[in-house]
């Protein structure tokens, strides 16, 4: 079978229409007022919120290089397209885009169709000396969709939401050939009649596409056994200018090290993924949640342990430290919240739930108590989370610093790794705006081996120097987790912004071998320049 | 803690003395008496054993290299260590081996006892063009130890069993850090005061090292969830000619392509793996098994497509087709039987087991009855499966083709494959043996999206052609499964056999890229040369 997926992006203008500035779609923007009061509660912020700059009203540079003829319905020099293209949402994104600081906005965007017009427009690239930043939803934290390496004689955003369409489903082997460009809206659209499910959910499900995922390492919502999108990929298609690679589309391999483990992670600079054969799920037909509460963070880190190594597998396991809990709105009073949650599509887990409770209970935890609709305090915490961007967004408008890093480590490291955190960053954040801020941890995924902790800062800024400020903020984090030996990203990418941290961690023969890949399929150099490593250029 | 793993090697001479030519141990293999009645199931097998050669008796060439002093004390030119490390415990090894044929032996054995011993042997080895064999216990069955490139100046046989130390044991995260050389039961030895197993039990568990699994990408002896080596390695340890490569010690990341997974199943091309963390679990106190029965094997099929998609998880799932039912002693009567298990560290799974059974018994299969001591068919195919390379062995000396091949597919492509490899491989048989012989399967793994079938096939041979007519049927196999889209391999590795399959299935980007890093990790070009690809020389 091969037929159109059944969704496509919503066309700008409409309800849905995606802010070219800031997280998601426009409708879901906090006004001005909700602003305001939002940044209230943050001692120090700005009274009044940055206004939103027109996106015809930004100034940016005349493109350098043109389109040629035979690619000309493939490119754009159209300037809104290309502020749209410039930045990824993070905080320093989102604020430089406010600014209307549009140095950074690509020469042209690409929209290819199909596979075909993506190699034709890489052989333009790499003749002409054109970057080519791989573009999906645009939905990067770490500058991965952001040019910077100055020396190419031009930049192409390459927007791959064209290739959108589900191509094959094999329901037998329960996987389906998916094209890149998908998001996952309209992915988990055309799955559900079949009764699969891709079950990757990363908080930017609705504005992130499939081959961001997997160029990304992403993290999906689920805490244990497949966190990242490594683990649900049976085989990848990538254009690279040395030529297409096809992988074997099997359920496992001892062949050589794994040609897709290559590229999963690459972020665009070893080639373009353009369809990749996805292992799916039955669709879980029975679920249930519970919330448990515990008095010392310590007793609550502990239980979670127990969980991650019991072989239960909760679908759901996230633990929510006392300023998590409270910033949430699922437990005041200096408690730790820890939410469980179980699936499953064959048959009933509500046993398994009670066994995941007792063992919270054994560590010192107590039931949230349930509201009449089920599991209150799950459930607030998810509209929170998904709400979260919105909100980081509304707090950038006041100045006020709203950013997360995550990171993980082993279970035997986290507790020094928690106070490190807190006391490090803790003291950039006070040198840094003067204030003491929040900074709010949680556990976004369990490992047998450790937890992956994710940190929340949120300190009010001064207008004008909110970007430079975080960045001092990130970069004395990023010292930490290289200190505490704790990886520098989780599931965020590396992208440009993790660089320094980054290449600390990554074993040098390592770099040497990834380089040595990188000149064999990408000879001139043009694939998304300075992510991961500066690449030698002819 | 830093204590010396609790065992070692045994001594030569002793009951447990290894088989220079052979499987195993010495006082495991077949007496010439069972050696003949085995044979004589086979119709046109020989009528009396091939002599085992007394390892002195052989006539190796002389070394072309000779120990630097400074590293005397590490190297060896003893005939008999040479011999032993000249071949593999492939068919086509253990015949050569009794013919006495020792035209591949490594000029020199090297054992470092520790990392530096590694580094100072290699730079040497650079130096004087000589190539480096890793050897672990040398149970490799793909030509992955024995030297054919032909244009080095020397071969050195790297030993790496003097690593054989469990350095660290983190009992919070569940994880040890443990040198490469050290045995399956030296390390479980090592672990179990502990409460800990690594839980990986390939059939060459006793004969084959923590570093051999890793270089090899081996599967264990569980069925489903976590099979190959690689989800249970937290990091490498890797001395390359470039450097020494040290991953970060982490459960989880997204920071860029996983180092880890260039080196696994590098198979010595890349560098030496000399120690790595692992990820441990609680040795289990509950099990539970079962064996069922189908009169039809597509049946069988279903059954465990239905249990691999059931997210259940068993640790055993082997579905035997009827020929290796038969062969196994498990079912006359040309049934196809499933044996499944479940364990659990944690609690009991005597209602996962019924789970299981009531899949099975959906798709027909019912159940063989167990004797007193628990259940008959699972106990009676692990003994067959843990002395089958003796039963090999002792054939091979009756000049009987005796050997294996496996691979993996997903479901849809699965009835066609089996049928493919019966007919075309079948026919190799007739055609190369006059023969109709045997072919069998089974399933070592399965996966939510296909099974990992293991093929073994048993004919009669002429007396001095064995190795050519195994060679010409394996190339059919090969063939079969290139055509069919299977991997060439789930666990056996590539090495040098697979190589034709391995060359065609590999996507021609992916070798360029694994080529630029065999260039900037090994640049004089003496890891392991011919294994996964030919290298440019300098």
């Amino acid at each position: 079978m091969a037929d159109r997926a059944s969704s496509s992006s919503p066309r700008p203008g409409s309800a849905g229409a995606r802010s070219w500035w800031g997280w998601g779609t426009i409708d879901q923007a906090l006004p001005d007022a909700e602003c305001a009061s939002l940044a209230a509660l943050v001692p120090g912020a700005a009274q009044s919120p940055l206004p939103v700059p027109s996106i015809t009203s930004l100034e940016l540079s005349a493109p350098r290089v043109t389109a040629p003829a035979a690619l000309a319905p493939l490119l754009s020099a159209d300037p809104a397209e290309r502020a749209a293209h410039t930045y990824g949402k993070a905080f320093r994104d989102v604020v430089r885009a406010l600014y209307g600081e549009m140095a950074a906005a690509p020469d042209l965007v690409g929209r290819p169709r199909d596979e075909r017009d993506v190699v034709q427009l890489l052989d333009w690239a790499a003749v002409a000396d054109v970057a080519v930043v791989p573009y999906g939803a645009g939905s990067s934290v770490v500058g991965g969709v952001e040019y910077r390496a100055g020396d190419h004689s031009g930049v192409l955003s390459l927007d791959l939401s064209g290739l959108d369409r589900v191509l094959e489903i094999d329901r037998v082997s329960r996987a389906a050939r998916i094209q890149a460009g998908v998001l996952g809206p309209g992915l988990e659209a055309h799955l559900r009649p079949y009764g699969l499910t891709l079950r990757h959910f990363p908080q930017s499900f609705a504005f992130s596409t499939l081959g961001g995922w997997l160029a990304t390492r992403a993290g999906g919502h689920y805490a244990t056994l497949h966190t990242h999108i490594d683990d649900l990929t049976e085989s990848l298609r990538v254009v690279t200018p040395s030529g297409v690679s096809q992988s074997l589309r099997v359920p496992g391999s001892g062949a050589g090290p794994s040609p897709d483990r290559l590229f999963l992670g690459s972020e665009g600079t070893l080639g373009i993924i353009t369809e990749a054969w996805m292992r799916l799920q039955d669709r879980p037909s029975h679920k249930a949640s519970a919330s448990m509460v515990f008095e010392r963070f310590p007793d609550a880190v502990e239980a979670v342990r127990a969980i991650a190594q019991s072989g239960l597998h909760p679908a759901n396991c996230r633990l929510l430290d006392p300023g998590e809990a409270a910033l949430s709105g699922v437990a005041a009073g200096g408690g730790s919240v820890l939410v469980l949650g179980v699936e499953s599509a064959h048959g009933p887990v509500d046993g398994r739930l009670a066994e995941l409770v007792d063992l919270a209970r054994n560590h010192g935890g107590s039931p949230v108590e349930a509201s009449a609709d089920g599991d209150s305090a799950a459930g607030t915490w998810r509209s929170a989370f998904l709400r979260m961007p919105y909100l980081r967004d509304g707090m950038a408008r006041m100045s006020v610093i709203s950013e997360t890093f995550e990171t993980a480590c082993t279970w035997d490291r986290f507790p020094e790794l928690y106070e490190a955190v807190r006391r490090d960053v803790g003291a950039a954040v006070r040198k840094v705006t003067g204030a003491s801020g929040l900074i709010n941890c949680r556990f976004t995924h369990v490992y047998p081996d450790g937890p992956a902790p994710y940190f929340t800062v949120i300190a009010p800024g001064r207008r004008g120097a909110e970007v430079a400020m975080w960045d001092e903020i990130k970069a004395a984090a990023m010292e930490t987790l290289g200190e505490q030996r704790a990886t520098v990203t989780h599931h965020h990418a590396v992208g440009r912004d993790h660089r320094p941290g980054y290449d600390r961690q990554r074993p040098e023969p390592f770099a040497l071998a990834l380089r040595a890949a990188k000149r064999a399929l990408d000879p001139a150099g043009i694939l998304n320049p300075g992510v991961l490593f500066d690449a030698a250029r002819p």
